[in-house]
């Protein structure tokens, strides 16, 4: 067992919306992310919806029971309208604090993780708005986002449960700027007009400023967490050449990504695709520590069927999937738990994705495999154990 | 370990509503219950609040869990109005059905609980509307309950996961009546007024009209049960001398209660009065199977305070809580599971009240010693395990 590894769980879905983690919360509107969800309701009923989801969708007793499984971190994405102000979004900054108290109450560690950004960072609907990728151009919104990173670093830096913040999630660069285009349909196409993919020499300026804000203000046992901007090749001038104190770099690494770039849709073929990144990772955690902040176990082998990177049944419809003996699925989700974390242990260790989701693969059967994403199920199912690892 | 022993959860707090069990759904109001919750609201505003409540509080996972940690029973409370006729509460059969589908899918039982009656049938906050207690005086509406029975019967008679039906929970007879009057004050006393205790007699004459009519609906291995009205002594009769086929008598025994009727508030006393209550159980299950279809291991002792039955944070506020070290309550705990789960097979088994809380016992210290209440919590803690005994 290695003791010092980070072993986390994402909590996705609560202060940032994704509609495919809990479906209800959609009900009855066209909206498919989070920034069409308030066009489409009365501001009480959109109130209503915001608070009752995020009171019941992770609550004290997901963080007793994320400690108690053995875990030890949670990384917790959170919105750029956290501090509640850009209307019609509702602040969360009540709802992390309540997370930081129950964190220490129960010995988590907590990563901050920014996951959008005023119209966004990458386009997809976890971005906060589908098909739109402007942010970066947009100096004003720029600043805005330092200015959330400095307020949530001066608000929380002397927490016991704070690990790190982590500046920006998945800044969509080049190759996945292309495939989120063809992926996220903007629901405005006009509101799309002008994004573009992020440049490497955008990121590594921001992830300087943010770093300069930021370092200050963290003491120095606390993390300051880049995402790779989806290419861990990138990085060895930008750590190697600048004089950082206690950085990190997050990597996501998804077995349906792993099918996307050629790997075959069979368990050997995902441990060949795995154990090659485990080695990228080795190589680069040389020169700066490297985190895997997001992976899970979904993949099209298990779903018994090929989801073409993931796509999921809020999107498009999925019929024929095969369903493998349940015995012979516990067994392919053991394994590719072992292979999985043992490559990221390769780095500093990893945060799976994610907790919690809200779907019902009983009443409606499309949902199949998509309970492999869910760690709180995986448990319940023995797939996974992080105490054995 | 006792195979052939019903180990159930109670899914309170979900379909019939009960604000100590998840008080942000009544944040912002002034009602104490279900039924003053949409008074206060606008009509999509108790919509919003009503579906976000039942589509996150429980879900599929949770089936899942309660069957991987070893129980096999769900009770599962319903409101009068779960076929959507009584506006303006909103039905919740559709919650029912897909709870069976789920149920099926994970190899659990169903005891449906009728756990309310228009105008109430026993004036707590649980029966639906506090301080009133009328519905048995009403003949149209005890007509109206009958109804609700015979379709859900009709319903889900030749369902695999059906283990019964429950005709109606803790009808307050006289004692229980005038120490709720005490507890429980009406928001409207002309509402009240006229309210009075329920008679054996009465509760004779309505299990038997229950029973006609449901005993042909469902299969002789469905079980009809029924509640004791708080009072084991009363029933010889009505076993013995009436034919019934497949029925079993409910017990409601908390720690609280024999607290109120004199245990001495540790951990001795409540073994003491537990083991009397199991000779009582096992006497009465001589005749007629007995079930604890509720107890839990919340009592003052653990609580460090004396909360005179249970009366809870929303209710009154309790100040200087003596809390155990950790390692000592969880002691207690282990021992109060164990000794009330090997007296409730001294008849057919239990359930557990109840499954879910969403309190916050972190940021909220009022709530100190209440997730006692909540098996999952209590699993997380390793107080109880359904698989030992």
């Amino acid at each position: 067992m290695e003791q010092d590894k980070i072993k986390g769980v994402n909590l996705g879905g609560w202060l940032v919306l994704e509609k495919w983690m809990a479906p209800h919360l959609f009900d009855g509107t066209n909206a498919d992310d989070e920034y069409y969800l308030p066009q489409e309701l009365s501001e009480k009923e959109y109130l209503a919806r915001i608070t009752q989801h995020r009171s019941n969708f992770i609550t004290e007793a997901d963080f007793l029971r994320i400690a108690s499984a053995g875990f030890n971190l949670v990384r917790i994405p959170v919105p750029y309208f956290i501090f509640g102000d850009r209307k019609p979004f509702i602040g969360a900054i009540d709802e992390l604090d309540r997370a930081f108290n129950w964190a220490e109450a129960y010995g988590l560690k907590i990563l901050i993780d920014l996951h959008t950004a005023p119209d966004s960072q990458n386009g997809f609907d976890n971005g906060g708005i589908s098909g739109v990728c402007k942010w970066a151009q947009e100096p004003t919104e720029v600043e805005f986002e330092l200015s959330v990173l400095e307020r949530l670093a001066k608000r929380y830096h002397d927490r016991t449960a704070l690990y790190g913040i982590e500046v920006l999630n998945e800044p969509a660069t080049e190759k996945m700027f292309k495939s989120m285009t063809t992926r996220y349909l903007p629901r405005d196409p006009k509101k799309a007009a002008g994004s573009a993919a992020i440049t490497f020499e955008f990121l590594y300026d921001f992830y300087q400023r943010a770093y300069e804000i930021l370092r200050p203000i963290l003491p120095n046992d606390k993390v300051i967490m880049f995402h790779d901007g989806f290419d861990l090749s990138k990085w060895h001038a930008f750590f190697t050449e600048n004089d950082f104190e206690n950085v990190v770099l997050d990597t996501h690494q998804y077995l349906m990504v792993a099918e996307m770039e050629g790997a075959e849709l069979n368990p050997a073929a995902y441990e060949k695709a795995m154990n090659k990144i485990g080695d990228q990772i080795a190589a680069v955690n040389r020169y700066v520590p490297v985190f895997v902040g997001e992976w899970t176990l979904f993949n099209s082998y298990t779903a018994g069927i090929n989801t073409q990177g993931g796509i999921n049944p809020t999107q498009q419809e999925f019929k024929g999937a095969k369903h493998l003996d349940p015995a012979e699925l516990a067994k392919v989700y053991q394994k590719l738990w072992q292979i999985q974390v043992t490559n990221w242990n390769r780095g500093i260790g990893y945060a799976f994705w994610t907790w919690k989701l809200n779907i019902d693969t009983i009443n409606e059967p499309a949902w199949y495999g998509w309970d492999s994403w869910a760690a709180s199920r995986a448990l319940d199912r023995h797939w996974i154990n992080p105490k054995d690892i």
